[in-house]
């Protein structure tokens, strides 16, 4: 049995995988058309040959720039802040906005020893400085980590009075997860934003 | 984000994974270690060269015979039918079994077509028959379907009245709680209850 064990061993590492999923779901692939096996162990082992953070705004792109920052029909007086790659692709399903966005890779933490020196925050000023942004909107989670970071973001550009920062609205879930949001709930807080 | 996207598509269809889950797999793998990635990419690509079923009792082996098969300080005098490959896998972690298994692959379900001729009963048969049992332990899941492939058994089996057939109890889980029992459950151990 030592193949499956093997498989099982390496998939209890994924987050949510407990030891009898990992068995359960190696035993459902001995059983699946095996292209299929060929194709998701290809995807997995080359994930990261092919992916590769974006130079401008951090979110992940097979290509030199990602999609977004190469695309001249954005409106570049708009920028977004995320805290992942995720979130980019979850505001962009949601259909409302048409900006730029910038990842920050994190939220500031400092119990967990992450400071603005950990996430992309210089570059984001950079960015600013250098850009001719009109708005900023701080999408970071709504939880404590992500306000705290929205609020050094606002300090940080407080010499800039011509920019408006504003905040996704609430009717995202305190305490929730952005990734989670439902498309509708997404929507409303992002046009019910708020200046902060 | 095309790496990413082809990936979540494929690991959508495993089970238990939506939509949200896939996408959120995926970002994770981005982040881990890329021996690991290739690691788990390689076992799920060649799981299927490395295992195939162990043709006596059907369970699954990387050799050409099993090692519960051809271990020779097995109890060759008890033979326990279980459904499938991984149940051999909980009944021996269980250490309280030492005799061999027989692995039919499924249970007989004629609501969705699935006979007798179906699972492996024709070489449970044959093996009965070759072999020198004293106990069979039909240890099919305690559902409908597992039941029916029980009662099916025993009757194939009724000229064989030198072999005593069992079945594993049912009843309540150890450790659990008995507000939380179904009703079926409690039926069955309410039936089946021992004398103190």
């Amino acid at each position: 049995m030592n193949a499956i064990e093997d498989l099982a061993r390496l998939l209890k590492k994924l987050p949510g995988m407990g030891e009898k999923s990992a068995l359960r779901l190696s035993y459902h692939l001995i059983k699946t058309d095996p292209s299929f096996n060929k194709a998701l162990g290809e995807k997995i082992s080359t994930l990261q040959d092919r992916i590769h953070p974006c130079p401008i705004c951090g979110s992940y792109t097979e290509d030199d720039i990602c999609q977004v920052c190469a695309d001249q029909n954005r409106d570049r007086s708009l920028l977004c802040i995320v805290e992942q790659p995720q979130d980019v692709v979850t505001i962009s399903q949601a259909g409302v906005y048409n900006g730029l966005f910038h990842v920050l890779g994190g939220a500031i933490n400092p119990l967990e020893g992450i400071g603005p020196d950990s996430i992309s925050i210089a570059p984001l000023m950079k960015r600013i400085e250098e850009g001719a942004f009109k708005e900023i909107i701080i999408a970071t989670n709504p939880t404590e980590e992500g306000d705290t970071t929205a609020l050094y973001i606002r300090n940080m550009l407080k010499n800039h009075g011509e920019i408006t920062l504003t905040r996704l609205a609430s009717g995202l879930p305190i305490g929730g997860d952005l990734g989670y949001a439902d498309k509708t709930t997404l929507i409303r807080s992002m046009r019910g934003r708020i200046r902060l």
